[in-house]
């Protein structure tokens, strides 16, 4: 059988293969292929994560490499660097995972974890944006515009609640005091660090930084994330109630997300800000309770009534699961669409770096640099976490991740950022997402050994 | 409290509009706009439903009236119907229709139905072509070229399983005689027509009709599925154990789908055929066995330990609600795209449709003719239907719904389908799906009530 199996598969794929290099390319045909290698190739750079790097590094390197290409003499993938059609996939990647991870966050969590995360937040954002603008990029990257120094402390300001949270949960602590606090604070972080990037945008948009103009900045901003928050929470139930009419089931219920998602989105965009903005407001204002309006899914609403008959422990623990998996039946749905296309966007972002500006041994060295800055920042910022341990809560927001590279990016595209200092932010973002997770992983361990606490 | 709410939110709203006005529209965020406002108007059409017409003609209408508000002097969407970027999207979408459509069916399927289904697939294919091509057509429409009598022939051929499949769903009669025959027949058919059209394009493609092409696209159509299922069910084995040494997480079972199905899609393509019909072939081949290589649903692994402590009548149904669970989610896992991308490509389909060239009476009663031709050419494909009732596995046939678009579609893409012809197809879609919903219904509750058998 394989004997004669094999030369026919060898006949057909030569037929195949000769057909398919004869043949042109078009739009849609090519879109397909470019997205289900950047796919394919995006889940097999997660082996990086067996020596603990966290996947998005390898996602990102996979991009460098096929971005580089053609320094080994293979143009294909340059192509794609350069294709609109996959960067607004890229970017829709990038809004799948800011409402995702607005959608992970609510209010009472943001008001819950009080003064403290509060504190290490803004000494986390203020410090590393004043050591990034006024000190470390004149310094280090001296000739650069006061835009390009004001980007680099933008990109220092982010903390990746991502990578964070993830460490801790991976080390199973996720209800430390510690990771607590960083979790309060990188939330935080997030929303400061979305301002800072809207107030940066919009500085170098205007070319100028009056106060005046800072101001309308902020209260735009501001003006924007509160008035979509309580537009939104006071329009949410209407358009809930306008969809249910039409049905409750699984079809809907994403229609709801990703239409408000979409929404907004697009509402910031179209007020100046970055349409991540808008997503992570959605994420933030469609409360679980509006999502409960739709039906169960199929699995909980045949296993519900017959786990009741189970022993009682166990009949609590079913019924535990269940409700469990019902209340974040919203973020299984979402989770295929984010499979899809944030990968796309951390490989297209790894695409835009320069490999030949990086191998400059100058551009090396002050990437050290500004990596050991972006270190020194958060840990001050540790020095507020009161009596949980400050070593691990500064550690805790090392880590720049994908906001950084998304403030890297939107910088590029403004025309700020130019090849040079992407590769420098871009060899921060890999180093201190680098160093953190075994360090981290040390000062938890002890931690918990020495009785945890806070 | 509601006295003051009301006053801030109507200023807010008015800030946030007037900044959306003043701000110009760019790519990527224009782009959510129009998926946000597609996606919500396309669930909302699905009200349709409560008068029992199904839920992807309200999607079309939707569309339709959104391409033709020009007509009311509301340019927006006019825009929309030429975007490059949506158009991707849309096909996009109609992808992973045929992949998913492509994952229902197997081979075993394929194969069990044996030859009562074939051959009421081959008269359902041959008659309704012969008819469209040289009678219909070249009669109710005389002066176009042969092409677009083989593309309304074409058109002809198809049967929708997703509409036939929910008729006989829906009346609860899936195990019916004439459901086997019916679904299995729509199997083959599909497959006949999606090599109808791969001729039919080719046809269009090379000018001529000689025999040795159509031999030469015959055996390409055949080799490529042959090819396609033979390499990619040797192939896929190695695919799961390379994806599988990375991780047998969710995410990777996704990428192992969309791989498959979006390369296939472009090899598809890439040989001159539809991507659709790679598509399909994807599906296919990804036989279960390969999905069930990665880890079960979280909560089939929480869940399946405790159920086992029912009793025994509640735990073999618990178990056979988490086994159907976990065999089908990788379709759960497909829906979430399905939802968000297949109605982009029903509205935009729709959008295509010109009312203008539909307000003509004369191109109404040529549909109203084709339309005739296309149910009396699949009455005639159920005189094969055995012992099973003639006539309601007959109508069974009759829906053209989104295998009949996709045609026409193809058709006007490749210039052969003009406004007027198109104009037609589409009223004969909308009319085959119309009326066999209830004749249907009725046809299958007079044979259950009869008794069934055969």
């Amino acid at each position: 059988m394989a004997s004669l199996r094999l030369p026919l598969l060898a006949a057909v794929l030569a037929f195949m293969a000769g057909e398919a290099l004869a043949a042109g390319s078009a739009a849609a045909g090519q879109t397909f292929l470019w997205l289900a290698i950047i796919l394919l190739l995006a889940r097999l750079s997660a082996l990086v994560e067996r020596v603990g790097i966290p996947a998005v590094l390898g996602e990102l390197l996979m991009g460098v490499v096929l971005g580089n290409l053609g320094l080994a003499g293979i143009g294909f993938f340059e192509h794609v660097a350069d294709d609109p059609t996959i960067a607004v996939f890229a970017e829709l990647g990038v809004v799948i995972l800011l409402f995702q991870i607005g959608l992970e966050t609510t209010i009472a969590e943001l008001a819950r974890v009080g003064l403290r995360a509060l504190a290490v937040a803004i000494i986390g954002v203020v410090v590393p944006f004043v050591l990034g603008t006024f000190v470390v990029g004149p310094w280090l990257l001296p000739g650069l515009s006061f835009n390009a120094y004001l980007f680099l402390g933008a990109t220092l300001c982010a903390t990746s609640v991502g990578i964070t949270g993830r460490v801790f949960r991976d080390a199973g602590q996720l209800d430390s005091a510690e990771a607590r606090v960083v979790l309060g604070a990188a939330v935080i972080d997030d929303v400061l660090g979305l301002v800072v990037l809207a107030v940066v945008t919009g500085f170098v948009q205007s070319g100028t930084v009056s106060p005046g103009e800072v101001g309308q900045i902020v209260l735009e901003a501001f003006a924007f994330l509160a008035g979509a928050i309580v537009i939104g929470r006071a329009a949410a139930p209407y358009l809930v109630r306008l969809l249910r009419g039409v049905s409750d089931s699984v079809a809907t219920k994403l229609t709801l997300l990703l239409s408000v998602g979409l929404g907004l989105a697009w509402l910031a965009h179209a007020i100046g800000l970055a349409p991540i903005i808008g997503a992570f407001a959605a994420g933030v204002l469609l409360e679980p309770i509006f999502l409960r309006e739709f039906e169960a899914p199929e699995i909980v609403r045949e296993l519900e009534p017959l786990v009741r008959r189970l022993p009682p422990a166990e009949a609590e623990k079913a019924g535990h699961a269940l409700e469990r998996y019902r209340e974040r039946h919203h973020e299984h749905l979402l989770e295929p669409l984010g499979h899809f296309l944030v990968p796309v966007f951390f490989v297209f972002t790894g695409m835009q770096v320069n490999l030949a500006a990086m191998a400059d041994p100058v551009i090396l060295a002050v990437a050290a640099g500004v990596t050991v800055a972006a270190i020194a920042g958060k840990l001050v910022a540790g020095l507020a976490a009161g009596s949980a341990d400050r070593w691990a809560v500064g550690w805790g927001m090392v880590p720049r991740g994908e906001v950084g590279l998304i403030f890297a990016s939107v910088g590029k595209q403004l025309g700020v950022v130019d090849d040079a200092l992407f590769s420098v932010i871009v060899c921060m973002v890999i180093l201190t997402t680098l160093v953190t997770p075994p360090i981290l992983d040390r000062l938890i361990a002890r931690r918990a050994a020495a009785g945890g606490g806070g």
